[in-house]
């Protein structure tokens, strides 16, 4: 059973302090909410959502930090820095906390809703988006279906690929997808491709990296600085139609087989929330390179990544229609990827690349080592090749219409109260007419 | 001789009537400039610039536009709509007309600023920029290079290929760039690869298509739809650091040897100035596959593209030195180009993903069908392995520091005054430290 957690990080509020509870008083993720039809920024406690307008509204705040809690957008509290991120932490912990002066408390409390039934959405303005391709196992298991002779190409364990993204289709978790149309590669070379609704639909299990402090058009973020300019981290999935993708992206890279949509959660975990998970790297494979000099920093390298445990569901039709609860596809853990978030950033900017508020940097799919924590599709069914039995006796080589995907992410660590990263999901929508 | 124009398109601005002006009456392109350490609007006519923020605040203008033509980017006079386009350039026409009456003609008067000597600034803000690869001239040499026994992809001749640039480092004409850094393919393949300052720095003659209105995520945009879409023209520069890109790009496109610059002229050519200039989209070679139905349409053909004369131009430390002028490296014309503006729209919504009021699509390299007409020094030199010998006596592989490109265009058709998109110019300076 869930049990309160220990004294020093105990809110009034009681379901905060359940273990099972995703949003304890030590994690506080940033969102946004519909009311009475504007966009006001909330941070998540228990099973409700703090509203940072009316905190901003009836003195609970800082002055410093008003203006930004009653943006409609996170990008004007990310523009203050680290300071400002620090005070209104300090503050929220102290106005949620079981010891919180009694008017505060009332204040607070005029301020909570109930996150059920309240309209979440995107908390923050993306300028760009950018997508990386840093788990050596995914890219190891995709190479081997195309490029069965050298499934790992040269390049990757020196430089974390990546390539932008489509900020516009980025879209908030519970908003549906629908089907693509495209052209895909023609069965026989001397035909035309063929142009209809994919057929190859897939999910890729991500994590979104949010900039809060960018750089200068050619000043590069050094190994060193890199971890600072991150303001907090989310679910994110990046849509794949994986015939699309596969006819049309040589040689240039991805372009409509991904930019139809991109789904991200509502909840940003901050930075200082996820301090007591980080762990090391991922230890290099015996044989592999050192990364360059301008990649490795030996305390990037002690504790550089974070143990955020994350999953990956599936809902049917059919499993709604019987009442069963979504099916687990997959399992992996951001501390399998190969790249660090500080090397993303520093590659990133390494030729000068300017990065700006509010950017998001993705990880591509988060793969870990053994062929069943395939973050995708593609690698659990090779393809499409070796479709997947559902419990339903359903099976599924790329996802249906009126399938639901749901990812969850969560972080554990010893004499620390767990916290859950929320929920990212989406359902299929069946292609337009 | 320069000599006046016919009187229909006779301005009181006796330079813009020479038939040697960039800006006529018939042109009127939108720009920006900076007064008083705030951006503000403008038509470029002659060789002066008519502040819009200006007209507004003097009664010249109709009232639903004074607040766009206020504001400090286009974006919100592109949110109007076509009617307030039209209504703005028929506005701006008459005031600057011969027949103009004497007391607008004095407000205007109050309102023209000399373009010498005025810091002009990027005019939109970019929500999004896409870099396609339009001319098959370019994608067949550029494929001849790396891929002799294969130049063109089996995709091109059916995708209006294409992928996601940085809409961060999108920079003004005349902004210095900075040679990147960067990975770059180790000579031996036991051996790590290089990081240092790029030793092939490229630029790519191009044209950006800047969009006026958007679609919904979902709802496609159909050929015959797509032009509506358009709000005007501009060259643009797609700098690129060839080692860091080759070594970079497989599997997911270029991302760092491109991401560091990209340079925009300050004027944007309204669609409306370019509609005398219109001609057939280029005639497929005689063998080619006709296109998908969905980028298929018979006006589009018959009057697509558009009559757009290019030229890039190299200016070294040494010719200004020497006080030389600027050398002519290559011609090309945007009619060259194997897909319409009209097709990279449709294509590039054809899976749904939405587009926004600002976006840029750019053509990629816009080279000729003559080995001389090539759009980048990558085709020009053969990759660098045939240099270029200047008039100097200079030879150029790819670019030095000091090195300034600069891009101009131009459209001219029968009983039309002749008119000229000005210049996309930018300086290499020295790699950072």
């Amino acid at each position: 059973m869930a049990k309160p957690t220990s004294a020093s990080h105990e809110s009034w509020l009681p379901e905060a302090n359940l273990t099972s509870a995703d949003f304890p008083l030590t994690h506080l993720p940033y969102g946004a909410f519909e009311h009475e039809g504007r966009q006001r920024l909330c941070v998540a406690i228990g099973a409700h959502l703090l509203d940072l307008y009316a905190c901003a509204n009836s003195s609970l705040l800082p002055p410093s930090l008003i203006e930004a809690c009653q943006a409609p957008f996170l990008n004007p509290l990310m523009a203050l820095g680290h300071r400002s991120w620090t005070l209104l932490r300090e503050t929220l912990t102290s106005l949620l906390h079981v010891d919180a002066a009694r008017d505060r408390r009332q204040g607070a409390e005029a301020a909570l809703h109930s996150i059920v039934g309240t309209a979440l959405v995107k908390p923050a303005l993306v300028p760009n988006y950018t997508d990386f391709y840093a788990s050596l196992h995914h890219a190891t298991r995709v190479g081997r279906i195309f490029r069965p002779e050298q499934p790992l190409l040269p390049n990757y364990k020196y430089v974390p690929i990546g390539y932008h993204g489509r900020a516009s289709s980025i879209i908030p978790s519970g908003m549906p997808v629908i089907r693509p149309i495209g052209q895909s590669r023609p069965s026989n070379p001397n035909e035309k491709p063929n142009f209809h609704a994919t057929r190859s639909l897939d999910y890729e299990l991500e994590l979104a990296l949010y900039i809060g402090q960018g750089n200068l058009l050619g000043t590069p973020i050094s190994i060193t600085e890199a971890d600072s300019h991150l303001f907090g981290i989310s679910l994110l999935n990046d849509w794949s139609a994986r015939d699309i993708q596969s006819w049309e992206y040589q040689p240039l890279g991805p372009f409509l087989g991904k930019n139809f949509a991109t789904t991200i959660s509502p909840w940003i975990t901050p930075m200082a929330a996820l301090e007591p998970f980080r762990v090391p790297a991922t230890p290099r494979p015996k044989d592999d390179p050192e990364p360059l000099r301008y990649l490795h920093s030996e305390a990037d390298r002690q504790r550089g990544n974070f143990n955020v445990k994350l999953e990956v569901l599936l809902s049917t039709s059919t499993m709604r229609e019987n009442r069963l609860g979504p099916y687990l596809l997959s399992e992996s853990n951001l501390g399998d990827l190969y790249w660090t978030p500080a090397q993303l950033i520093t590659h990133h900017t390494s030729n000068g690349c300017n990065l700006q508020i509010g950017d998001i940097l993705a990880t591509g799919t988060i793969s870990g080592p053994a062929e069943a924590s395939g973050g995708c599709l593609l690698e659990l069914t090779r393809n499409g090749t070796e479709p997947r039995l559902l419990p339903t006796g359903e099976t599924r080589a790329f996802l249906a219409d009126g399938d639901e995907i749901i990812f969850r992410g969560s972080c554990e660590a010893p004499s620390q109260p767990r916290i859950g990263l929320g929920e990212c999901r989406a359902m299929i929508l069946p292609a337009r007419g």
